[in-house]
């Protein structure tokens, strides 16, 4: 049975205490809707955060890591992807997420955002810079909602998920 | 908790029915220890047939696609990673798999055995021509076994994992 | 000797006039610094019209094309690089280039933008949006300029080439 | 205009002097061709020795690293195109080459031959062990040849260029 995987991305080492607190809530909230939490499996920030989130409820944590060992994965990663793709991982995390979702902003963030908009991905936005989401919506094709809430992140991914069925 | 992935390679469309057959047997095994099969994940041949053989048994299934969608895709997968890299998604294939199985010999996994060998994973082959058997024999610089049954390749594949730890 | 080399980033089908005619006079100026022009290689919008202009004055130019063979390539590629990676070349793109061109913006621009801060490369803007310039003044840690003119491009070009040896 | 690039490859760091003299005179004859020589860029084994041969005649040498830098770059590219693709790059190098020569046989080597199997692109073997060459020829569709000398090689990638166009 296929499981539903989305994803959650976010900065890395830049990542703030809110945005790590809102990362562990979605993490968490993803889980318990029996979805798989998919991340850039490091051990710093969002990633790191959203997973540990998704591991205090039991759900299963998918980590598409940059290097080609486990070398600074979460400790909350039950899934290791290596690629030894560097940021090229980016794509990967995109392509393979049913729904995206941007948790604050780094290069890396944007660079991910970026890319769903170009590969048409169902795209959620939170602590994302409101000049970030009006320069978004006018380069966006499909779906791209900006929330403010853990609770309406998870009420716009289950509205983008039935949308793509 | 970390989980345990295999990886099998073999043929797509160009597989044998002994081939295929023992690629399900293998999917079976290997759910049956818990831990995950990893494919890359097309609707043909070694890969469909092992998925197959591990969903029989509720196990978990991980395919490693080349394209940016689903097309193409064997029924049997649970997680879908879409790589949209082509060929570039066998290196994927080898470093995300804790021992790789090779069972039966195409120009794809004949690719995958010499990144196994050049990155240095666990290998397992079976149903692999003899004078290809002893020339990565000659490459290898860790751990290779060439094995004739489903039963000595699990047997070889836990000795192989606990290697490792 | 080892050659320098300057992408050019911008919108393929839906970059306007003016972000054409001013790639279209990039290409010409890098070529005729003797840099070889490195661009997306498609035969579409900034792309192509940076590489027409570098090929209008005998420039060099190399295209990282997203698929594997030379369908939708600009005529003006003079050296073809296949990665059938789709938009994973992005990341080739920006590593590959001494000093990153951004020429208008559409959603792969952006990812080229974000992956050139995120990788640290130098990086000239001309034609993007003031806001993103703005947020990506931001997320900057190396050389950042906007430029309006070809002719102050090419002139901080040579400055963060420069700074860079 | 269109250049043609020929891709060498080889072992690195256990190439034999024997094979490292051969890929210098190769990288020689192809430069002397006005082809372009692609290799893995790095300054060891085959593709450090083509790349020097190509550079003593003035050829031009393309070097597509693994690396996001030019650490351990041969001193004889020319054109670095930086990947952090790891082994992911050797697919980039198979797709790139109109010819692809594998000069001794590693790892790394055995899988870029793979490669061009799966790739269908023609392919000319020198100093390859027999049963390889054998094994090679059962899972090519189209084609390959396996020569003794330098002089035979460029004969018989002009006749494999020839064939395409």
């Amino acid at each position: 049975m296929i499981r539903k995987l989305v994803g959650i991305m976010g900065p890395g080492e830049t990542a703030s205490t809110v945005e790590k607190e809102t990362a562990y809530a979605l993490g968490q909230a993803i889980a318990k809707q029996d979805w798989i939490l998919l991340t850039g499996g490091r051990a710093t920030g969002v990633m790191d955060a959203a997973s540990r989130g998704a591991q205090s409820v039991n759900g299963l944590v998918i980590g598409i890591l940059p290097g080609e060992n486990r070398t600074a994965m979460s400790a909350a990663v039950d899934i290791p992807i290596l690629t030894g793709m560097g940021s090229g991982r980016n794509v990967i995390n995109i392509l393979s997420s049913e729904v995206v979702v941007a948790c604050g902003l780094g290069a890396g963030t944007l660079s991910e955002i970026a890319l769903a908009l170009k590969l048409q991905k169902p795209l959620v936005l939170i602590h994302v810079p409101d000049a970030v989401v009006e320069q978004c919506r006018l380069l966006a094709k499909v779906a791209m909602v900006d929330v403010a809430t853990v609770e309406v992140a998870i009420a716009q991914i289950q509205v983008l998920m039935a949308a793509e069925e």
